[in-house]
Parts: structure tokens; C-alpha cells; sequence
């Protein structure tokens, strides 16, 4: 399989597609800088797919957006911050009236139009504003790098990054690009798509296929980071391939669908990390790999017990090489492993120091370990020492951020 | 049923018992003014039961006390804090030899002797400084009531506040007194038995009847409380019963037991209530009510989403009436109701505010809510409307706290 290459453009950068992003005023508080209206269009209806929140509470746009993604096609993604149109007065009516706005703009039928909020629950959207916007916003796409910049500044909420990537690889011959935009930073649980991620490719796929594809990469991406337990009410990720990329169409399993699916992978991987590393209020992005698993499964489910845990997260905010909370995560995860032969180290770019052996402590240097700790990319490294099931992988990684005063004082007063 | 009635005691209200707590120096840092090691003890063995963690990784102690405590027989319980002896070199060993400093001292079995510890996972425990404070520990056993202070004062950790309280209710016809210590602020979920305590009982009661009430207290209070979603790997709760009340004993179900495992609940959710408020950081107690619902268990897994949410939790710290994260951490929970049934109120002292009606949000007065939120008992009243399944229970209280920087502050730095 060739290498993927990262490259400039997000969503734009896959053949076929624009992208825009304007301020529509969508919260009356927020400044004109603040862009808050954001649309992807491909030159033509595209083989589509696309995952959503498991919660209960679905907010209108989800609802109105899986029942469009489920014929398998879509030309556009309308999204807006500031409001999740969720749990609010006419929330379906304005979901319905924000498709229709960009689809009479774009001149397509309504049902090509997937739409995506994010924002406060419970309060009106102010869908005149939204309205008013889109003649701009379809008036001002683009295929140059700042239009996927504006599209993934449009949806950032309490985000302080933006999150933008694209990469390519070669698939029969051609060059595939995929390139995706997504926010994040609170209500982030490993639970299915938890964000709006919108990702494009040129990449000639079947529409069942490209369902596979981005099941398998979203289980392997955002489904494995936790900012703070909460899953939310507008989770939506949705990729559209355009099929310009003159490879020959990916139409079942093969070399072909796993050099897509692994590029695919990797970019959600990066969004998903760059999320992590994003959490409210978060001073470090935490990766805790858990090894020498019996399989996979088990391996996922400790290491999302143990970046979820908000004891673990205090520690690393508090630069405290308190492994036995890591322990104490793993036991309550709900697998069943052998404690004693169980060891733990903590890693970065500062030095590696082992804490645990066998269960038991290890005496370390605890300069060394706050030296290790005070680096903002820090690795929990798990190893159960259990004997792999024959076929299974052993193995799984999963990322998270630490518990900080600045969370606390986000969620404190998010709606002023 | 005779009503309940708070007495003073706690642990030594019931007749037979006595307790004491002194400074071992269990931590070596800590000052001599912190008692860290607690006995309570009966005259004569006592039927007993005792609930612990499900967490997969088991302190020592707790093994050897659920081994002991399987025979339904015990006559004292020795506890520490300062160190949890979970993952410890010689843990099993220094759990033994804890209880028998005890057994020795008392001149009883030492499998009459339960042992329990708390504070940090993973370092040896100063065993010597326990055994060398075990003749003044026994040697100050005593039934006041400064001795049930001093014990449940030494099973303090980051429990800024003492947890200890008894009752008194007639059953055939003879005063039964239930009293109880307790620790838990951090490292607190509602997955049995999340914490230390201690019940002692006059009332005469079978074994298996005393398991069964007990169980059942636990599930209506220990387990409906939490703080921060982690389940420790010490959590026990024993309670002996000295069988001295005089009453008729308690054999079979009836209204005697039924008497008896409502005051127990009583008392038990009163320790519990006090360890939510009491939660690390904690400046509001949280208590979440789900009325109108199928059933119990439906309405219990609800209100512990809610209470356990770190954006509901961070909401009450802001006094930020944002109810939507209320709908979307009932929408987590895992149980399906209908989102366009629900209604949500907030109340505190200072009074109520209803802020979603049917699942769609009302117009109220931001500056009552404040108000009504500023209060340091804030309720979250949910109904979800449906119609009740024959014969079950519509309705379930739990409680929590709220997130704030002191959690984080405390926890970020627990270990200096």
C-alpha cells in the first residue's frame, strides 16, 4: 500500500467540490468576525454516507439529515454554530427551511442537502438570519484553501483550533484525495460521531462501500476519544465522494477499498486527535494504549475507561504520576483482567518513566515523572501481559484531554 | 410503621458497641491533630453483612473482609485512612496483619475482624505505625458519643465534612437503634458500596435477613450518589448487628423486617446524601428526581445520567439554568422515552422554575433561575409522562454535586 501524503485544501482539496463560510449572526452577542454559517457543495450529487449521535434526544437537523443521507446520496452540507436547533421551537420547521434556503441558492432539490447545527439546546434558531446569509454564503464558493478555512471556522464553538486536514494516496493508478473539516471540543464521548465532521473525497466508491468505509473509521477515530463523558444531541459525520478521481470505482472488498479505508482512517484519526488535544479547556492531549490484550474489543473498552476517568484527568492537569487511579479506571471498566500482571508507564517527548509493574508500584523518580508530565502530548502506556486470542489484535489506542479549572469555567457560563 | 427519630451516637447509639479513632501516622506527612485509624467493635460477636466494590481491581483488605464477611459473623472492624493498600507491595500480608493487631488486642478471632483502608492506590502501607497505635486504640474503646466522633473523624480522607448519624424505631414493640460513619468525597459513583462505612444495629435480625436489608439500603442510597464517576477499589460497607434491642428476631420478611430496612434506607441515605454534599470541590448538592416514568429502574438510570454529567454538574457550579444538557444526558442514559414528553423544573429554597415543557423550552425569568440556583440544595425535577407499567414504581432520587475548579484543584494535586 502507498504512504498517504498530508496536503493543503481540507475539503476543498478532493476534486470537485467548494466550500464557503460567512457570519450570519445565528447568536445575536456574537461579533461579525465570528463566522457561523458554513456550506460544502460538490459540482454534482455524490455518493454519500454518514454516521450520527446514539443519544435519545436527537436534535431536528440530525433527524432530517439521516433520513436524507439514507438514499446514499447528497450534493451539499449546510452547517451552522451558535444554535443546535435542538429541543426548540420549530426546531424541524427551521432545519427544513435552512436545506431549502441553500438548495433553492444552489439550484438543487432539497433532498441532495444534508443539514448539521451545533450550538446552545433549547433556543429558537434564528433561521431569518440563516436565511439572509446564504445568498452570500453560495455566492462566495470557493475551491481555494481559504474557502475550507472559512467552512471549518464557521463551525467552531468553544473550539480554539480549527480542524482542517487533507491527505492522498494512490488507488488504482490515481491519486485519491480525502479532506475533512470538523468541530469539537466539549460534550466529546466516545460514541459515535461525536462532532460535526464534514469530509469529502473524489475517491470513485460505491455508495455501499463508502457507508463500510466511514463506519469502520469513525469506530476507529471518534468513536475513541472522551473530552468529558457527554454526548450530544447533533453529532453528525458525513463524507461525500464525487468520483472524480478517475480511479477505477471501489465496488467491494479488496486493495483497493483498504488503501481508501486506511487513508480514510488516518484523517479521521487526525481529526479526532486534534479534537482531543482541543477539549475544553484542556492543557494536555492524553493517548492511553492499551497492549498485550486478549483482543481488541478489551483492549478499547480499558483504554477508554482510563481517558474518560475524571481522576485520571485531574492528575495530568496536576502533573501527578498518581498511576494507581489508573488502575482503579482499568478495574471498573467493566472487562475482567489479572491486576497483577499488570504494568503501567507514562511517556513523552520528555522521557519515559515506569510506575507499575506486575500491579505493584515501582519506586521512580518523581522529578523525572512531573518532567514527563509537564510536556503537553502525554502517553499512558497499558500492558495487560495476556496471552492474544488466535487472529485477535492485541491492541488499541484511544485519546483524551486532562480536567482543568478553564472546563469548569466554560461549562460554568457557556450560554453568556 | 412507627416513624424514625434521629438520636445522637452514631456508631455507638446501638447497645453493645463501642469505637475509637487515634493518629497512627498512617501518612507520614500528616499532622498529629488527624486521626487516621478507627476500631469499631462489639461485646460479643455480631451477625454481620457487608457489600463492597465491583470494580475489577480489589484493595487487599477488601478481599480479606469479603472472605470474612461471608460467614456472617463478625465482632469488629479496624479501618485506616491515608493509604489505600490496593496495589501495594505486601498488601495482603499488612491487611492480615491489621486485623490481627486488632484480634489480638481484643482477644478474639481474627476472623472476627473485618479491615478496611482508603487514601492512596499503590505505596506500602506504614503497617509498624498501624500496630504500634492499636493498644491505644483498644485501650480508648469507649460508648460515648466523642468515640463514634473520633472513629468516623479517622476515616477521613478529603471529607471536608464528618458523616455520622443514628435512629431509633419501635419494632415489636422495643427500641431498635441503627447508627452508621461513613467517608466518600472523591472517587464516588453509584456502583455499590462506593465508600467506607460502618453500621452498627442493636436490632435482633437473622443473617440472611440482615444481608437482604442491607443490599436493598445500599442500592436506594450508596448507590444513587455521584461525585465524579469513579468507583474505587476499597469501597465497603459492613454492618453488624449486636441483636441486643430485645426485639423478636427478624427471620423472614414481615412488617418487622419491612420496619427495619426502612429505617436503614433512612439512615444509609442520610450518609449517602451527606457524601454527595460533601463531594470533592462540592458547592451545590444536586438532587435529581425522574417522576412519571414506566418504571424504577427506567427512572433510576436516567437521574444518575443527569446527576452524573460533567456538563450538568458544571452548569449548577455556573447557576446557569441550561436545561438542555439535562435532556442530553437523559438522552445518553441509554433508555428510550419520548424527548417530546419531557418536563424539567428547577427548585431550590429559594423557589422553582420551569424551563421545558414537553420537551421544548418555556420563556422564565433568567434572574430567578439565578436565584433559585444560587441556593446550596438545588433539586432537578424531570417527568417523563408516560403511563406507569402495572404494579411498578413511577419514580427515583438521586443525588450529586457540582464540578467545580476545587475539584480539580484537589485532585490535580493529591497525592502532596
Amino acid at each position: 500500500m502507498k504512504p498517504v501524503k498530508w496536503i493543503d485544501g481540507g475539503v476543498i482539496a478532493p476534486v470537485g467540490f467548494r466550500a464557503n463560510g460567512v457570519h450570519a449572526g445565528v447568536k445575536g452577542s456574537s461579533p461579525e468576525s465570528k463566522l457561523d454559517v458554513a456550506l460544502v457543495a460538490a459540482d454534482k450529487p455524490c455518493n454519500a454516507a454518514a454516521v450520527f449521535t446514539q443519544n435519545a434526544v436527537k436534535a431536528a437537523p440530525v433527524k432530517l439529515s439521516q433520513e436524507r443521507a439514507a438514499n446514499g446520496e447528497l450534493q451539499a452540507v449546510i452547517l451552522n454554530s451558535g444554535n443546535a436547533n435542538a429541543c426548540a421551537p420549530n426546531d424541524m420547521a427551521n432545519a427544513v427551511k435552512m436545506g431549502d434556503a441553500a438548495a433553492a441558492e444552489l439550484g438543487i432539490a432539497p433532498e441532495l442537502v444534508g443539514v448539521c447545527s451545533t450550538g446552545i439546546i433549547g433556543q429558537e434558531l434564528n433561521i431569518g438570519a440563516v436565511e439572509r446569509a446564504v445568498p452570500q454564503l453560495i455566492g462566495g464558493l470557493g475551491s481555494a484553501k481559504e474557502h475550507s478555512v472559512r467552512a471549518a471556522d464557521a463551525i467552531m464553538t468553544t473550539d480554539t483550533v480549527r480542524k482542517e486536514f487533507a491527505l492522498e494516496r494512490e488507488i488504482s493508478g490515481r491519486i485519491v484525495k480525502i479532506g475533512g473539516i470538523a468541530k469539537g471540543s466539549g460534550m466529546i464521548h466516545p460514541n459515535m460521531g461525536t462532532l460535526l465532521s464534514v469530509i469529502t473525497t473524489d475517491c470513485a466508491i460505491s455508495r455501499e462501500m463508502l457507508d463500510n468505509a466511514l463506519r469502520l473509521a469513525v469506530r476507529e477515530s471518534f468513536n475513541r476519544i472522551s473530552v468529558d463523558g457527554d454526548t450530544s444531541t447533533n453529532d453528525t459525520c458525513v463524507i461525500l465522494a464525487s468520483g472524480l478521481a478517475g480511479n477505477v470505482e471501489i465496488t467491494g472488498a479488496g486493495d483497493d477499498f483498504n488503501a481508501f479505508d486506511d487513508a480514510l482512517c488516518t484523517l479521521c484519526a487526525k481529526l479526532a486527535i486534534a479534537m482531543a488535544s482541543d477539549g475544553e479547556g484542556a492543557t494536555h492531549l492524553i493517548t492511553c494504549v492499551v497492549s498485550e490484550a486478549a483482543n481488541e474489543p478489551k483492549a478499547e473498552r480499558i483504554a477508554k475507561s482510563v481517558i474518560a476517568s475524571s481522576l485520571v484527568k485531574s492528575m495530568i492537569f496536576g502533573r501527578d504520576a498518581n498511576w494507581g487511579r489508573v488502575l482503579c479506571a482499568m478495574g471498573y471498566s467493566g472487562e475482567t483482567f489479572d491486576p497483577e500482571r499488570v504494568d503501567v508507564t507514562f511517556r513523552s517527548k520528555a522521557g519515559e518513566i515506569a510506575v507499575c509493574k506486575n500491579g505493584r508500584g515501582l519506586a521512580f523518580d518523581e522529578e523525572l515523572a512531573k518532567t514527563v508530565l509537564t510536556e503537553h502530548d502525554i502517553e499512558i502506556l497499558i500492558s495487560l501481559n495476556e496471552e492474544t486470542e488466535p487472529g485477535a489484535f492485541p491492541w488499541c489506542m484511544c485519546w483524551g484531554c486532562d480536567l482543568t479549572y478553564d472546563y469548569v469555567k466554560i461549562n460554568g457560563d457557556y450560554r453568556t
